[in-house]
């Protein structure tokens, strides 16, 4: 088992803090995603024609793109993916929110600061918008959480690695976690977790 | 069960889509998205606190947002879901992959137009990225398809349900497909499937 990885990458990130938790090792290979070499021909041809990582590759050699179907791959069989049909359904609701509604609002204020991209005043609305819907979503975890522990269940799921990450590291992007207790907890909370691998600083 | 959706919603259509591909039948109550009522204090509280639908309504009132949540809740133990750990993987490698790569590219070009929005410079330069990248997407499903007839394995599951509707409807956004010869074949295979349920128009 081989993982196609990007140092930097958070959604590489989830597929290596559920590899931890799991105690499970793997052969990563590192790619420049900057540099384009996610992008190059032999990468879209032999790993994945998307042009992203993280990927993972079996021993027979199958490449499943994606992080969220690659989390639901290894968990299956371990407490990280519950059994029952409707708690299956809600780590999934959870992963997809993430992709959709959470990801693209929390790391790309990052990225831009982290590869210094020029703020035009085009950028400057797209921030705005960004951060509009970016704290909106980290409220809609606010006020799930409330009491709870985690998203699925009492337990720690997929759900949890994969909603991790973002908001981890958004005050990379400009973010600030005052207003969101709940949140700010629950990511203490992961932290504590036997076999926790710190997300790329 | 009864399902929160709303008339022109891609997303809601997905999970219609499969109603009538199972069989199954399904209370549906519509909400006016533009005006509104899924960002009213009574949705947000009572449906979803994400203010968006499609949400499956349990009959013990559990609520389940996420198009793609509910395809795979409502497709387990069915011929729409493969039970060899692989396949599932895969079949969730291809709902995210539309989520996050195809979707929002393909739907936003459609809504201004529905919705009469204006092109101020700004929107000519989103949608200038938002067709480059809804191209490449189309054009990963393409060489994906190749020969194959569905996205995993040989029969149609609910990959298939969740990618079809926005390259079904992307016309409507001005996209055009006569460079996909693999990807119109298969929108056409879909529509002879049992039970098939066409788009909102």
């Amino acid at each position: 088992m081989r993982l196609h990885s990007a140092p930097r990458s958070g959604n590489s990130y989830k597929v290596r803090l559920l590899l931890g938790l799991l105690g499970t090792s793997c052969e990563v290979v590192d790619y420049d995603t900057k540099g384009g070499e996610t992008h190059a021909p032999g990468f879209l041809e032999s790993v994945n024609p998307d042009g992203k990582v993280p990927v993972l590759e079996l021993g027979d050699g199958t490449m499943l793109p994606e992080s969220g179907a690659i989390l639901y791959y290894l968990a299956e069989g371990t407490p990280y993916l519950p059994e029952e049909k409707l708690e299956r359904a809600q780590v999934l609701r959870w992963m997809l929110f993430e992709q959709y509604s959470l990801l693209l609002n929390l790391s790309r204020p990052r990225l831009w600061r982290m590869w210094g991209v020029e703020i035009t005043a085009q950028r400057r609305a797209e921030l705005e918008q960004l951060f509009e819907q970016g704290y909106r979503a980290l409220g809609v975890m606010e006020r799930y959480l409330g009491g709870r522990e985690f998203f699925v269940g009492d337990h720690p799921t997929v759900a949890d690695v994969a909603l991790y990450v973002y908001p981890r590291l958004c005050a990379e992007g400009g973010y600030e976690l005052e207003g969101f207790p709940a949140v700010g907890a629950w990511l203490e909370r992961i932290a504590t977790l036997p076999g926790y691998v710190p997300p790329p600083g």
